[in-house]
């Protein structure tokens, strides 16, 4: 159906539609701008409550997840032992004269990348393209000027090995790389410190004291973590289950950059899926075993190689190479979302995480990555979070954050038991007594085991407990810590958490890519190939001209639209029609219903396609019920247009 | 259709419900939580989404609204012009002793209603019921006790007229009035530091320097403002206009309190309509004119009275007491969404703001109030923000935020101009010759004509600039200003703004309170009467038991009511049907659906309505026809089904 041109991308002619669209715009613009901070306008906003009433369709209702609506500002205490305050942060430098201050992984990939230019400059191998070096200045690189320099073979072999582990140094390294390679700022040539880290959170106080020391949340994540046992109890206590949360989190970036795709503020759709850690199989898995997706396998990078396998997810986890069902399910499901809002198969893969990049929490992870002309983007990750962030929550703050199962057979168990004496006990700690029970209580088997020992061998051992400074001394008159036999009827564990995460704005960056063309012979009218069911508005609505004779006919399409639920926009203004179907290109309106004194006299319309200009032509009612069924039922052109008349028209280009 | 008691609402069961069923929840509640922070559980989320659906669908899609998703973060600068660092704020007393700190008009408020009610007490007039006082201590309220003391009766009446006016008082008033009546610490009777003010937006750092200061947004308004320009050309220029937005905003509470009703973080949604401050009518207005609504305007307060007026919003306007037919127009569309949503109207008034609580950039304004059981809630103001916001934002970045419209035909206008001599205006102030030049340009008419009588008189002026540290002197050799004839054939403006501002947790806990109710016969059977349209889920599937033989039934109504996109879920628990229906009666599901043996055999299921508890047996076409015709479409009980066969059951209570 379409008529797609061979013309090279080019981002910076999708940038200016964009903008001249108002799909989104830099906040703050009148105001000069804040790096790393976007407004979405009319267009921008509808595509991506579109997307997300996908999302939501497609993961929420489908698989019953529960979903809540947490909040963002988040205090410290809560994200101190999630481990961000700790671990969520980047490493700067600061150039101490001038004070600019530059992320340090960054700055070595763009010094390195800048050496070996010049190296290929001065071996007469290749020149940039005047369009690379416009890329270059718009996206604001630290290093404004290749130089001619030759460099050795070992060095450039060096160089580009650094710059395929770029994501996984940790700051000391990158210092020594700096420091090796002497790499300086660029634009002053003067010494840089080593990286210190910069955590990424915004941070505020809540409350009048300024005391309750706060963070706009960074995920949605922990707001779910944190509701486990209510979500628990409002699913009737049955397990497996998922909660889902869709809303913006924060990320203070150093130097934001590359537009969309690295942002301050953005938002989330975030699945927390919880299941049991000894069965991590999904009851749904052969629903989509067979569906054939591109894996990068970390076994494959670690080998210096990113050429993509491509398998079904059934081969994937039967192979073990996705580690369970459950996993495997939700690749395939996001691969399956993906697809239906427009993002391009062949510029899809997924890649799993070296161990060195994983974050603090994952056990495991499988980015889905889409390729754009800034290179590979992680736009959904898809982790195993196993049972960490439960398990620290539970430990802080002496919640059970557990599952409870009926066994199906009652089983006997010998196990460690501490049994206390309350009357000798409170009188001998005192106001410690409570925490010194609390202890005791939490034990792990191992350690109640090595007690047990002590209490045999000594009468009495003397632990360190945090929170209480004075010596404790717990004797075998105080407590009896002895192994029991007992027969369990539930079986407690805290549940491993499966959480695929989505990046909406990035997505949406990255289907402008891949669904923008230009015309084959009007090179200078770009499209928006966005699929009818997200697209911002499905329908232009045109009279021929503004003749007072078409008006009562918009009127009447425009109340049969309306009446359907579908979005649609008139444009009456006086510019041709070409003219009006071109802007709407631009603005991926797959639908154009065109008025014409035919019209008037038999209540006919046309109904013009945006991807193939195709035309035809019938009943208002019968146009409708073919963009209703296209734009939401999974119809298409040619099975719904099917009973339309074919029509030729010179109006558009 | 309803069968509701006459029980007296009681607010803690209806809270103990609402926890139960985790329609929402403190937030970090396993951390203790944090005042004024909650989350939404699934029924709440849903709810929450449903409400913002129907919100869309009644505003922006009726009005072919722009909308637009801006930032949170906003930089300093912004909200320094827009007043909200000036003048967003409440005033707070700290205790030296003790650190707790205390909203100034709470403070007096709560203090001088405990004195009334010792007072009363003491008269032997009536005691506070035990309910109330559960009640008191729930809103953790600062006096705990009340004091049996005797007022004199002038005392009385003072009291009683400051509390009347508790919203209006400045921080100096408050504190004069804490001076004359004592009012301390009531706890510790210790006294308190004279009122300061305490600004309620969240600071933040934007960027690794920590030195762009920002804070999150108060409002969602700001983001649609800085956009004007853009949002006028998306429209094709054309004039009157509204942009929308969906979205979180913050306010830093010095102590929330009331649940719901004040928080932290909370979902906005807001309507910028822009007008043409020469002609604020709305071509829309006769659709609407007819409905009544119940005002209290101002000088009715003013009078010390509270009575509302009843009357059309067409006679109101036309008698000048609402300004004009745009803010006629919403008041009346924000009563016709609150009613949709299951707002009672009888408990439904709009007050008009007094000149002194008006917000500093309002210059009229009328909430929509709501009456619960904490009293009036403002849930929706519909201020006029005049030329205010575009206005400043204009002057501090220089941009035009203006229309610019083809009068219908030219006119002449006689008016000052400035005429720089740039060749000498260069030379003569140098760096300082752009700022003065912007300066000179940007004059009023009014200054423009002293200036040109100082130049005519003394060939020169000496202005003092904003920005320029030096003396500046303008002589007649470097300016001419001159009153000059024109003809113009464009009128330029600075629109005003319409704003509708909705707080949409507000609005929910307001449905709760006035959707509450107890059935007759088993009271202590809660019943949330939500209206169809929004409640989180639609239909309650339950098979009669767990027999087998009933699941293949349960999966076809399933698939119907999947297929017609209606939000259902199945009970299949083994509690009793009438202990299932209770659980959803507290969720708010308007239909239960009950599949037995019978519906084995012919394949018919019985329909349950909530409220009248009524029963009709049919198809599962027709059933489901009927549910989707009640919910989406506007239908009613009594008409859709009427089809349906009346069913008598004892399985419900």
């Amino acid at each position: 159906m379409s008529s797609r041109t061979t013309v090279p991308f080019n981002r910076d002619s999708l940038e200016q539609i964009l903008k001249r669209r108002f799909f989104y715009a830099p906040a703050f613009e009148i105001y000069g701008g804040v790096s790393g901070l976007y407004d979405y306008g009319p267009p921008g906003c509808a595509l991506q409550a579109n997307i997300v009433d996908t999302w939501r369709k497609h993961f929420i209702l489908q698989e019953d997840m529960l979903e809540v609506d947490c909040t963002m500002l988040t205090p410290h205490e809560v994200l101190k032992t999630s481990g961000h305050v700790d671990k969520f942060a980047d490493w700067m430098c600061r150039d101490l004269k001038t004070g600019e201050i530059f992320r340090a992984d960054h700055l070595v990939e763009e010094v390195l990348e800048a050496r070996l230019k010049g190296d290929k400059i001065a071996r007469g191998k290749s020149a940039e393209t005047e369009e690379e070096d416009a890329d270059k200045k718009k996206r604001k690189k630290k290093v404004k000027e290749i130089k001619s320099v030759k460099l050795d073979d070992a060095v450039v072999a060096e160089y580009e090995n650094v710059l395929a582990q770029i994501d996984g140094f940790s700051g000391k390294e990158l210092g020594e790389l700096m420091v090796k390679y002497d790499i300086k700022n660029p634009a002053t040539d003067g010494p840089l410190e080593p990286p210190i880290e910069f955590n990424l959170m915004f941070e505020t106080a809540i409350g009048p004291s300024g005391q309750l020391k706060g963070y706009l949340r960074p995920e949605t994540a922990q707001g779910q973590f944190l509701n486990f046992s209510k979500l628990l109890e409002y699913n009737n206590e049955k397990m497996p289950f998922a909660s889902a949360s869709i809303g913006k989190s924060f990320r203070n970036e150093i130097s934001p950059r590359a537009g969309l795709l690295r942002v301050r503020e953005f938002l989330m759709a975030e699945i927390e899926h919880f299941v049991d850690p000894e069965d991590k199989s999904h009851s749904r898995f052969d629903e989509v075993r067979d569906i054939k997706l591109r894996f990068l396998p970390k076994e494959v990078q670690e080998s210096g190689s990113n050429v993509v396998i491509e398998k079904t997810i059934g081969e994937a986890v039967d192979s073990g190479m996705v580690d369970n069902s459950t996993l495997g399910y939700f690749l395939a499901r996001i691969y399956l979302f993906l697809l239906k809002i427009g993002v391009d198969s062949s510029r899809l893969r997924f890649r799993q995480h070296m161990s060195n990049e994983m974050a603090h929490y994952a056990s495991d992870c499988w980015d889905a990555e889409l390729q754009t002309s800034y290179g590979w983007i992680e736009c959904v990750g898809c982790a195993d979070r196993s049972a960490y962030d439960l398990s620290v929550h539970a430990a802080r703050t002496n919640e059970k954050l557990i599952v409870r199962e009926q066994l199906p057979e009652p089983v006997t168990v010998e196990k460690f038991e501490v049994e206390i004496s309350k009357k000798k006990f409170g009188p001998k700690f005192r106001k410690n007594a409570g925490v010194v029970e609390k202890w005791l209580l939490s034990r792990t088997q191992c350690e109640l085991e090595d007690f047990a020992a002590e209490l045999a061998k000594n009468g009495k051992f003397n632990p360190k407990i945090d929170g209480v400074s004075e010596e404790i001394e717990i004797t075998d008159e105080l407590v009896k810590i002895e192994k029991v036999k007992r027969t369990e009827h539930i079986r407690e564990f805290t549940p491993n958490v499966i959480e695929p995460s989505f990046g909406i704005g990035r997505i949406i960056y990255c289907i402008f890519e891949h669904q923008f063309w230009n015309r084959a012979g009007a090179e200078e009218r770009g499209v928006l190939s966005l699929p009818p069911l997200v697209a911002p508005t499905k329908v232009l609505l045109v009279p021929l001209s503004s003749n007072q004779d078409l008006q009562p006919l918009v009127k009447k399409v425009s109340s049969y639209l309306r009446k359907e639920q579908i979005p649609f926009k008139v444009d009456d203004s006086s510019a041709s029609i070409g003219k009006r179907y071109a802007r709407n290109d631009e603005l991926g309106t797959p639908f154009g219903i065109t008025i014409d004194f035919d019209s008037v006299n038999d209540e006919s319309v046309t109904l013009r396609e945006r991807d193939s200009t195709k035309q035809v032509r019938g009943s208002i009612d019968d146009v409708v019920k073919a963009i209703k069924n296209i734009t939401y039922n999974e119809g298409s052109w040619d099975k719904d247009t099917a009973n339309l008349t074919p029509f030729e028209s010179s109006s558009d280009a």
